[in-house]
């Protein structure tokens, strides 16, 4: 299996109107692979304006906003490709499209990295963070997963937030548990996909 | 609890012989605190040369060979303490000890941030590198826990890296691997404190 990063990408529509959506980038050669569900948001912007910028976050609430619907975090225009980049990226990548594989599912969007750029100082790995990367993934998989599996994740990612999370964390945490909560009592809202 | 970020500690001793750690940095206000366990190269040096260099680095490799007997990594003079950092840091952050809370299990060393700086674009978060991170932490643990839990543990951090590793990681996971295999087998070696 390739290589994945987990980002978070901004695309737009040809009015301009930006999406934001948490995505993992799936390496290949020396580009990078965007694989947006039928149908998506992410999907139509690739078609309509074939570039993609993927920010580097260490802020993870950004991630498990776009999983519990707050979407509406800070940008800034992107340096060389027609969109925008997280205000408070760490680093940032702009992509450019240049072949697509079509797929009943997931149409593969093969991108070529344009432009690449730090703005902060990396503060290195929190298992807290990773850990609310991983709940995220799993409130997207809520209704898929036997629910002693759930309790298990939960569990063991727990370890992990109660050693080591900061306020950030904590607070992000929190948002995906409130999606938990509403899963299990019944309130699962509609379906998002990214 | 404190938020906790796991670097890549390096300190020297007098003769200037430097010394290669994994480490938790503690924070503490607007500081870092250092937290070895007694008895520890990390300790001695710490009391010795009160500097040192926490590297972040993309490469979990390092932190799967310091627990496995690898702690040969390229490093280079830091830019304002008297130290070394990782010579292939994303990031780095150059610590001075301001000071030391003594404890029976782990002194405390409150360090203030001298100096970051960075060295490469991150490339943001790799669920593959998160669980490498919390398979070096399980190595270190292995006596302590039941088969039963290391087993459910493996299981469960095998999900993200036959989704998201790349090399990289797959080395890294391979040589912690190797050394819950000896532990299995009863070749524990000596028991390694940072």
């Amino acid at each position: 299996m390739p290589r994945i990063v987990e980002t978070i990408v901004t695309t737009q529509d040809v009015s301009g109107q930006v999406h934001i959506a948490p995505l993992g980038l799936i390496a290949e050669g020396d580009g990078w692979v965007i694989a947006p569900f039928k149908p998506s948001r992410t999907l139509d912007n690739l078609t309509a304006n074939p570039f993609a910028v993927a920010s580097h976050t260490g802020d993870v609430r950004v991630f498990a906003g776009c999983v519990t619907g707050r979407r509406d975090w800070p940008t800034v225009k992107a340096d060389v490709v027609r969109g925008v980049r997280l205000a408070d990226a760490v680093s940032h990548w702009e992509l450019a499209v240049e072949s697509v594989q079509e797929d009943e599912q997931r149409p593969r969007f093969r991108c070529r990295l344009m432009h690449a750029a730090t703005h902060k100082v990396w503060g290195g790995y929190n298992r807290a963070e990773a850990a609310v990367l991983e709940l995220a993934v799993l409130t997207t998989r809520l209704a898929m997963l036997p629910p002693e599996k759930i309790d298990a994740e939960l569990k063991y990612l727990e370890i992990a937030i109660s050693k080591t999370a900061g306020p950030r964390e904590l607070e992000a945490w929190e948002w995906l548990m409130e999606k938990v909560r509403a899963f299990r009592s019944g309130n699962t809202g509609a379906a998002r996909k990214s």
